[in-house]
């Protein structure tokens, strides 16, 4: 087989899959934590971080307030678990917010909703991303001036990976996934029984303690750590998308599973948060050589630089990357039903040859790169316009459930029902203002970008509906219009323009003869200069003695040969004018030779000018005009081969 | 009319230009001095330099032996020039290097001489604008670091207007030709006069003087002196490229033209060459932030740097400048030849909508911009690379001139061509001996990359006429085959792949039932998922209802739907399947219905599967298969619209 890009991107991605084959295979609790959770357990590994790099402004006693910030994210998080309990047994299917928020509050809700889950999708990507290969330059600093390059690297190895299809992903990551939990349960456990041993600590390696304070210790000062810690609870809703994926009995399945997800985050944050203060951890800047994340340098004071610390290193890796790419399957999977509701070009609802849904993998790809080069690769330069879109999605979720209940209140009173509106409506109110503050005190610092995007995406989902909308009402049949019309049933004019007598201009007259009884074969001259008029007598001659005289012989009426001339090189101009000339009811079919390259050589070597003049005759010939290609294939193949080729 | 990158191009480039309107503007001697010979005069401003360059790492007495090299070449000079004055005698339409070495030295000499111009005429694009850049940062040194920028710069420019077509080029340009001639003619007479007065010189502004001498003043420094200031005479073919241009009686014009530039270019390589070494004028590094090229020292040495300096470095930009420009007339000419030899594809033969040959200019520009950004923009760089390919050039088109008076001479022996044998042999034989010293002076320096490259060039245009004579073998028909045959005269089966039954469908079907009684719609399943039975009950009794019914009704036979299933999402599978079912004989035409888009925002909306699936049926259908397209056009457009947009 020749060499082509079509080849090499198979090489890379591998065969077609069949439909057949599409994932039967579902989830159990202890897939379903790795599969779904992995997102919400990896943010504790730059939540925390993300608190104490705020906090660490007003020195080492504003690094010890980093326990009560994280407390009440942790409630904050309780509630939200409770929340999205009631929507996974609301929404056994798919209760993703885009699906909730479209389904009781409106196009308006479901758009600011996709807008808002797109925006976070990408940004997971960035920061996990970030964070994984900053945890990578704590333990190896030799690699930190190439921070960009590790994120575009891991980056671009996630997508492959993607293209080609995540089928197994549950059973795969696993291992990452238990592994993060344990060794940072472990670290977490001696931690504390040190610190309860009472007496002075003494760290294995002791952190590089706080900056002297630039900051005072305000109220301020105190919400935006909050703000930035909020981060910690990104992912929480993924379990809720993804009921469907677990077995039966789904729901109660899924629950658990969220339960061990929420209660493990919640044990990480508090114990990361305790651990710091008790340490006298602070974050560090990840643009400066010796950067040590927080995780780092807690394990480093708790057990040093052992083997231990680097397998913990190692699998804050994993997970992060892991995490980025859990966006890469909640990523398309919103795209595609925000295709099928018409708001997004239609191959973002297509799966590809290997029923992977390529478009939005490409794109998703395509904006976190570009937001990793443009952040340098800095987990803290993300984070402020990490959490809004998020929280945003958060809150129309509960929002929705809460209109939810109340539509089923209206339509038979109870008193559980009551309880499940009030704790929906509890979880709105809170993550609204949560919302509230990561807006106001995020706002400077990056936030305005999210909130400038929000409704730039809703203006472009708005305005690709509206061109489809229009596509539709041009297409769509009335009632009255739906048979075919068989009034101007007449034969076709058949036009061919022709340039020299050829095997392909023959076969186009004898293709063209089958059509229709009135053929007109077209040479236009001067397309290169002067032609001569001996070039057009022996083309004239040609034509009698080799065309019309033998269809006369068959008793077919014979085609005709006529001359134009084209001042401006244009091959479409004087096709366009036979066409005007034979009337708007006349239908027309142009028949184009074209010469059909198989390789990619070939294909450079060739003036396609058939192909710009056929999309000018479609554009400009009017609705009775169609056109022909009859091709004349270079190496010809076989019909098997192409069959072979798309299935193979 | 909407924006888009047509129109965009169109604004930058201007409207379309008629057959009616090329060119019949003939030249006379005073323009074609700036038209034909500023390549050769601007060679002026770089050639001393590149000697001096090397001369001075022998420190000043390397220096001093400047005026003895240039003598040298200045006599070769005078060789070449009567050698060209017999070729433009010889072929008054067209003297070029690849025309003389195709008629008299066979495919062979063609193709080195075209490989070995395409290069010369690239190299001097890279080496006349880093040369012009080179003297706008003598004068102004704080433009220095963005050389490379204003490379690039000038080079878009210059394809810029190349590509809206330079047609009163001869008249525009003698303005900074003539002030390029007077300017320096004014500093050589002044500082020569000085330097005659007797006693001690004393400059202006006295020249840095030469560094250190860091070589020996060995033979094979002279000689590698020799070989860099050689590209003093690159240029002085293109008058004889050119003889047709000239007004009548045009040799006579075109020798006396030939004359006056090769008697200025000489008086001016003498004149910098004697005053260099009496002001002790050393090259310099163009790297330095204090650069000053050797016009601008030699400028400032005999005036200051008062507004005669300022005019004259201007001046001497536009010349170099311009000069870059000769090769955008001279490239895209030579390749209009090759092509139309089938040596590069047919693009490079076809004027484009402005009369102008973009192809080549585009390719041109693309090589000469990587070559300035892979060189910084230094012209002492790019000096080793360049005289080679101009000097193969006089050397192949000497040897075809001495070929051609052989054969005159066999034919009928006269005195008269044995001088004009003898004059252009032994100019083939000076070219050839300068051509191997400079091969051998600057291998190591960079020429080996030009050496590589010609054969590289060779094997291209081999491969491209290869391939074009596989087609051509293909498509030309033999004599016994040459009518058409209607053997196989008979309706052709007619496939319309069906999606839904809406305005495109209706449309293709209408038109189907017009090219032939053999009709039949094929529904694919299962494209996106599994269909449900009720849509296709549903499609079958639309079908019988608003198709079947209609065209029995009409007594046509009815066309059929029928239904296949695609396990692999492909369209083309299932419609192959059906192709080879028709058998080897029977000719089938696919219809597809096909949405056409007028905008860019449309076209980026919608998947063009019709496109990749006309493509797949061409290439795999075989020879019995035609494809038509059926347009519905959104927003449709009328033939006027479309002749207007070709011809405005």
């Amino acid at each position: 087989m020749a060499f082509s890009p079509a080849s090499l991107l198979r090489s890379l991605t591998g065969p077609p899959v069949s439909n057949r084959e599409a994932g039967t295979q579902k989830l159990k609790v202890w897939t379903g934590v790795p599969a779904m959770g992995l997102d919400a357990l990896s943010s504790a590994s730059y939540g925390p971080e993300a608190a104490l790099t705020i906090l660490g402004a007003a020195g080492a006693a504003g690094s010890h307030l980093v326990t009560p910030v994280m407390g009440v994210i942790i409630a904050l998080l309780v509630i939200l678990w409770m929340s999205y309990r009631q929507t996974v047994a609301a929404y056994p299917n798919n209760g993703g917010s885009y699906i909730v928020a479209r389904e009781n509050l409106g196009p308006g809700g479901s758009l600011l909703a996709a807008a808002a889950l797109m925006i976070d999708y990408i940004l997971t990507v960035a920061v996990g991303i970030s964070a994984g290969v900053g945890a990578l330059t704590s333990a190896l600093p030799s690699l930190q001036p190439y921070t960009v390059w590790f994120c575009l690297g891991i980056l671009a190895l996630i997508t492959l990976v993607n293209l080609r299809g995540t089928r197994e992903s549950g059973v795969a990551w696993a291992g990452p996934t238990y592994l993060f939990i344990l060794c940072l349960g472990i670290v977490i456990v001696c931690g504390v029984a040190k610190t309860l041993g009472g007496g002075p600590l003494h760290p294995a390696i002791a952190p590089p303690g706080a900056a002297p304070a630039v900051e005072a210790l305000t109220g301020w000062l105190i919400l935006r750590a909050f703000a930035s810690g909020c981060t910690a609870m990104t992912g929480v809703e993924a379990i809720s998308n993804g009921v469907g994926s677990f077995e039966e009995p789904r729901v109660e399945r899924a629950r658990l599973t969220m339960a061990i997800v929420v209660l493990t985050l919640a044990t990480m944050l508090g114990g990361i948060a305790y651990l710091a203060q008790h340490y006298d951890i602070s974050a560090m800047d990840q643009t400066k050589p010796d950067y040590q994340s927080v995780i780092s340098q807690l394990a480093g004071a708790v057990f040093g630089h052992g083997w231990f610390y680097y397998l913990l290193i190692g699998a804050v890796l994993a997970v992060l990357c892991l995490s980025a790419n859990t966006s890469f399957v909640g990523f398309p999977r919103l795209c595609s039903l925000v295709a099928q509701d018409k708001y997004l070009p239609h191959t973002f609802a297509l799966p590809d040859r290997r029923l992977v849904l390529s478009a939005s993998i490409l794109f998703m790809a395509a904006f976190a790169g570009a937001l990793l080069v443009a952040f340098d690769g800095i987990t803290d330069r993300l984070i402020p316009l990490y959490a809004i879109g998020a929280f945003l999605a958060f809150t129309l979720s509960q929002a929705g459930m809460a209109m939810h209940w109340r539509r089923e209140l209206r339509e038979k009173p109870s008193g559980a029902i009551r309880v499940k509106l009030f704790v929906n409506g509890f979880g709105a109110l809170c993550t609204t203002i949560a919302l509230a503050v990561i807006l106001v005190a995020k706002f400077v610092e990056g936030a305005w970008l999210t909130v400038l995007m929000i409704p730039c995406v809703i203006l472009l989902l708005r305005g690709i509906h509206a061109h489809y909308r229009r596509v539709d009402d041009g297409l769509l049949l009335q009632q009255s219009e739906r048979a075919i019309d068989l009034r101007k049933h007449r034969e076709p004019l058949v036009l061919i323009p022709l340039d020299r007598w050829d095997r392909l201009a023959r076969k186009a007259v004898e293709q063209a003869l089958r059509l229709s009884g009135d053929v007109v074969a077209l040479h236009v001259t001067s397309l290169q200069g002067p032609d001569g008029d001996d070039e057009r007598k022996r083309l004239k001659s040609d034509w009698d003695e080799l065309v019309a005289e033998p269809a006369r012989r068959k008793e077919l009426p014979p085609p005709k040969l006529v001359f134009d001339s084209s001042p401006y090189r244009s091959m479409a101009a004087p096709l366009l004018r036979r066409i005007e000339k034979a009337g708007k009811n006349r239908s027309v079919v142009v028949v184009l030779p074209e010469l059909v390259e198989r390789s990619v050589w070939g294909a450079l070597l060739h003036t396609h000018r058939e192909r710009r003049l056929r999309a000018q005759l479609l554009r400009y010939g009017g609705p009775r005009v169609a056109v022909m290609c009859v091709p004349w294939v270079i190496d010809e193949e076989t019909p098997e081969t192409g069959i072979a080729a798309e299935e193979e």
